[in-house]
């Protein structure tokens, strides 16, 4: 067996004096392992990123690019063991890894614009014969922390970006699934970033804290679950750095009375299951206004369910695979139970679901849940399984309300066929992430992620745009020549 | 002797359980007493503002901005009165404070262009039948925090625009000159702004703590010291909130053997002494580049100074006026006697300056030092005092690691002809705001106003276009609708 | 009675060899009369115009826009005299004329961010050593030639963006009510414009003529029908000139089964008849979807327009005026005539009204026609009166290719409660405004108004940020610095 | 001997009534022929591309996009082919060959950003629940005709942003060397773009008033002479087309007496004789500033010019290869001849130059001519040859006055080490392509290329940001939904 090491300075780097297992979770077996970076390792990719710096920041951004163009050429060429590596060690389904993939590879190519998203503002004149401009400029190092659930589009929401602008990267994936990212930073040096303009580092909490820590590292990107995003803004932040820390979430689709009910039911069942609901964008509660809406929609997803497949990651005829470890498997059952005692409904039961020749997988099946009221844990908390939570209400504002009244305020939804309505919600909902008839809104790769309340803490989201602004910082310019010189002077016109 | 109260909802309002004396410090006399507001006082004014938001949010961005427009009329038609109130209690000449203003009412017409500044990004066909589109919102109650140096500009920095983006606001200007300030509030209302969108609360640590742990406060923006700006940042930061938080600057101009000497003492003479050096702007050190530009420099320097006036604020002939308190006079005193003390030649000494009828003022004269050391105390800290320091070195790339080795980054200048050695340093010094032949290099308007290092926390600066970002935040919406609906219908063409 | 002149170099010029009669429409008297420009005062225009242009260009952005502020509060504080001089030449209804000039004043506030609008592009590195940059210069002189239907905001729409932007002006009004026009000029000299950065030349087609051949003149910018629009893009471009030339309309709305229909009724009274129908984004052609519709629609309309009041331009309580001539009053009756005659039906009939004390006042009523056919001559051509067309269609694709067949693709709307159609709607149809339950979609000032098809000839629109890009032109620099320079120098350091 | 035909709707289409002789000018010998399109194959051609636009135009720019990324692949992978096919029938050596198509690549590069620079404003309350936006929706056909001096990179300026956008295109290359043109839209069409989105015609004149005459033709991009130019704009303009087109040139450097003169005559080579001149952007006229300078700069050219090499394409260490014509090569050497007669003196003389194994190639050496005056025909005219002129001035602004007065502005330059003579050089000359220190300041592919007075006819330049502009047309939709719709409703909350 295996133990995965680190990626420093464009050479693999062993530091396994600490080590972790990786899970199979579709089997349930030991795959691997991967080392733990001391403080010492972390310190020492850090060390690689500002030695690159220098040079590639002086790099022009039209030849950054063009290693981009050449990554997202490789990416597609190694698709398929890209997403064998996602699904092996997250569970998901090929086809869900090839959709995480495919959304990576958009951010790479938004990336690929970074000459004209590096532009800055020129004014002539700003007094007389006074010229002003403002530059953006990278960094420095700057460093990602991501979640498993997104092994290989979460660190593609950063790294390329950030490397376009001019920025040298440390990495610090998910220490539960870190092999597929690891191959991504690989190709991206084959595409031929220089060696230290991309680490990687394995670890956990003592390498978090030390890229915290560290005061050459400039910036923090951070996707993860509210504790966590909370504790990293504020260190961060304490030491004086940029930060970025996207948190938890529990988004609602408010399904009104005039939705087209089959769309809502197609499309809700992607949304709440798809990925096993580790998502931070897993469509986890409806809120059905009326209950005529909310009897359709019960009787119409009980159907629908009936023939949702769990299974390994392998079988692209299984619509979602396992969760990720055997704790969280029971924490989520627990979220079921604990619903049930409460006095909530469990229309379809996930829990104890066999899958034959996986029996030791971590498999929870679809579960559906019908009065559910906001005072039960299973709606003030985060399950991240495949669980859909519904909620009754009598009108349009009371589903607004709860909404709104939620801690987290990353993605939302509404079905409804009616120009008034989408308009109010859309307008008016705490949440930063909208949709309208689309249940899982999440931005395209040139516009950028974010959501509200305590689903992000910072002021500028990620990817899109605002990460081409969160990787640099403005520099303004202001300049004046002082007259009477060569261009006034006459002596040199009759040289003697 | 009156007793200066708070601004919220649109009254005055007396909490003067503990207050502090204002000072004149042209005279060195208690001029007034200002009230120093409670945590109660403080949640009063925030609750102003939240309750002032729904329907300012609403508000039309145009017709906010149309209140703007009137605002600025206002401050032209009203200048002399402001200025009168901001030499009294900071002491600053007239001219100099009708400098400031001026600055000051640059903000509000940029800000008075909010409908542009707002306009979201709009992508038609994200996917087949589907339309996404990205909207800058408004926070809410959004805290502004401002320092005793411009008290009519830096809130004027912050507030118009907050409140064009559609927040509402509490500001809570430095204790020691906080009259100004009020006024500006009062004919921000007087342009029509509804009751509780702009509030001002006077107060010290006590309020600012109120405004930092506040739930409902969205977002703080703070111009003062580092150490200040960084409890501030750490703290804001923990509560979850954006910020950002402009610290101080030790600003040093290079002067080439090649540049043209007359310019540069000509401007630096108004860098360095103006506003008794009180500016974070202020540009404290000079380095002349080669024995032959320190002699030049120096030389000129003092011929210049001999005619450099200090006095009262009321005075338009002086040059410069006290400083802000007798303590801060003594400090000041202290660096010069240190840098004598540790072995640089005091060229000029403003110290003891005597200005007849105002023997009680706090008063410093315009100082220079020559071969000042980079481990000097002087060197090392803010004076914030009428100083200039020269520093000799031998080569450019001396000077600039000089300048990129010292704590701060806000402003540097470089004197020279040579458009290779200005692209040079503009390019590649860790400053923010960088001056060519230009001492000041303060940002016009409409770019944003930022220093680089310890002298800057967040990711966003101050007004300009960074400030119409910070006071809002994106929500994306993607929307698809369900077709064969009304449009493909037909039985309404042949109704029965 | 008085003859107007012209306005060139910063005072009035009499040039009345040839003069028109001024009518006022509301009584049919004439009222005065007005000078017609020949070949050499326009070219003393221009030549005045070209005089102003380097100082004016040199001006900084910031100040140029001042002068704007100014002019906008003048525009304020003289509306009442504006709007009768207005409605005295022109005829519309004082409500009308401060309608008019309350969006003529939001161009002039959108025009204040010049400084922002006129921000150019600025890439550092794009080679090694190498920066670029794109600026925004002025074109010189231009000039805009404006229509008699709005006499105030068309000029507006032009002058104050192209001198904000540093070009000098020359504007050729309406000869039949150019005495608002020239108001405006001068209150915009008195806000502070430099003579002869906007000069004003009344006159007819000897002076349109003159403007579009004269060398020094670099862009045109016209507002008008179809055939002369066309006429001066064709010679404007055949001259080597940048031209944007709007023309006719003929701008339909879509009433969908499930509109509102008090909303559609009320609405649409104001789009089809305000200013007597004189308006390019008049909505002349309601296309009913389905009979039952078209019921509701005329049953509705008929009540409503019981008590539409037409009346002169005084009476406030008149809800529209006489038209311009008493030759237009022939020519909208004789398409009424001719629509009865083709067959349509004239539910409401506003041939013959007669208005108590101004009987030969240019009135017509309002007028309603069901059943009408897009064969016939009022549907094919612009009626440019208070005249609403009805058309019956069965169903909604049938309404929209009776829109993209038409020849002019202004303005149109459609009403409906659903998101899809309404969404559809937007995408596809070939018309360049389009609203969605709002009849007149006429873009707010910081977006650009623009047809499609025969309403507009060129590729910017009219005002907005295509205003800002019409006048102006893109210089690109590209800067490297010979190295081994100053900078690299060492003899400086110690001079012999 | 093979006859090239046509790409029409996907295929290759043979029109070959008319021919004409494909030269080879290394050899001067007949390598081929091409048909010359009549009417009704452009037509067909018209026709494909109408047929192509709907399904294009709602494919979603970001799979648009998608397949430019394959385009780009596949033009590196076919880079020697192209390369191949542009020197044997242009003439131009294999390296000039690869720069011509690595520029042509960047647009690609850019154009592959389309999802963000298709980016509409969206501006949310420009009224009271009302809100508006602004869409860059696609124009339907467009044409470009294209020169032979960059069969490769003047095609790719245009497009592949008309694609990107959304547009489908007839494309006709210049008759005299189309062969590598049709081979880069094959490669187009392999990189997955569908039939009859890309159309190619060859062709001549006939071809082109095809293109100019019909109505389905929305938009023409033109790069030639500038008689051609102002054909092209005039006639489009009048068929109330969008035109842009970019004709001819005369590019100036200013030699500045404190220029590095090294650098001056390394650059002035390659910008005077690379691709033997023929390029809009060639540097043509030195004006030496100074006779000092004119010595200094005519000894270094006259030494350096002695190892230049001139011969046949496939040969790498040529410098430039032949002219494209007989008749070219004969009026070059008219324009030689002529200047000696007019008293000019030819330093360098080209004419009669021998490339031994290749006689009858149409060879020009590179020329050097002093003592150019402004009145002689060499100076007036654009020669389109490997002919450098030195004129000499006494001042900075008599050269200044020198370009301005010159009929053309595509380029310009200045050489010199002087901060503020460059700016003010930048800033104030009438030329819309400007050098510092760089003689060819063609601008990179995200800032546009355009030149002034008769060098660009239209308001918008050519790829770049103006390109996605140009390609185009602005809707703005104004949308308000009625209230009191079924958000309000009560009904469905207590169905009965």
């Amino acid at each position: 067996m295996t133990t995965l090491g680190h990626l420093i300075d464009g050479v693999r780097v062993d530091d396994a004096a600490r080590t972790q297992e990786l899970y199979n979770p579709s089997t349930g077996e030991v795959a691997g392992r991967v080392g733990l970076a001391s403080r010492a390792t972390v310190e020492e990719a850090i060390a690689a990123a500002q030695a690159a710096f220098p040079a590639w920041r002086d790099t022009p951004p039209a030849k950054r690019a063009r290693i981009l163009f050449r990554f997202k050429a490789l990416l597609e060429q190694h698709a398929d063991e890209i997403c064998r590596l996602i699904g092996q060690e997250h569970g998901k389904i090929v086809h869900d890894a090839r959709g995480e993939l495919a959304r990576g590879i958009e951010n790479v190519e938004y990336a690929c614009g970074a000459p004209e998203l590096l532009k800055g503002e020129y004014s002539k004149n700003t007094g007389p014969g006074i010229d002003s401009w403002s530059d953006f400029q990278p960094l420095g190092v700057v460093a990602g922390i991501t979640p498993f659930n997104f092994p290989a589009m979460v660190p593609l929401w950063m790294f390329p970006m950030a490397i376009a602008c001019g920025n040298t990267f440390v990495l610090k994936p998910s220490e539960r699934d870190p092999t597929s990212t690891l191959y991504l930073a690989e190709l991206a040096l084959e595409a031929g970033l220089p060696a230290g303009v991309l680490n990687v580092v394995n670890g956990d909490k003592a390498a978090v804290d030390a890229l915290l820590d560290d005061a050459r590292v400039q910036a923090v990107s951070f996707v993860g679950s509210t504790p966590i995003a909370e504790y990293i803004y504020g260190r961060a932040c304490a030491n004086g750095k940029r930060c970025q820390a996207l948190g938890g979430a529990k988004n609602h689709a408010i399904v009104m009375p005039d939705a087209d009910m089959d769309n809502v039911v197609d499309s809700l069942t992607g949304a709440a299951f798809g990925s096993s609901g580790e998502r931070c964008m897993a469509l986890s509660v409806a809120v059905a206004v009326g209950d005529a809406a909310a009897e359709a929609l019960i009787d119409k997803m009980r159907a629908r369910m009936a023939s949702l497949r769990v299974g390994p990651f392998h079988d692209a005829d299984n619509d979602f695979g396992p969760v990720i470890t055997r704790a969280h498997l029971e924490k989520v059952c627990g979220y079921i139970a604990g619903a049930e005692a409460q006095g909530a409904e469990v229309v379809v039961d996930g829990r104890g679901v066999q899958v034959p020749g996986h029996e030791d997988g971590f498999y929870v099946g679809g579960t559906l849940i019908d009065r559910v009221t906001p005072d039960m844990t299973c709606y003030l908390e985060e399950i991240f399984g495949p669980v859909l939570l519904v909620v009754r209400v009598d009108s349009m504002e009371a589903a607004m309300k709860l909404i709104d009244d939620h801690e987290y305020g990353n993605g939302t939804c509404i079905y409804t066929r009616d120009g008034e309505a989408a308009r109010y919600f859309a307008d008016r909902i705490q949440v930063g992430m909208v949709g309208i008839n689309v249940p899982l809104p999440v931005p395209v790769a040139y516009h950028s992620f974010g959501g509200w309340k305590r689903s992000l803490f910072g002021d500028l989201a990620a990817y899109g745009p605002d990460g081409a602004r969160f990787y640099t910082r403005r520099k303004t310019v202001t300049q004046r020549w002082p007259s009477a010189g060569l261009r006034e002077g006459s002596q040199f016109a009759f040289p003697s």
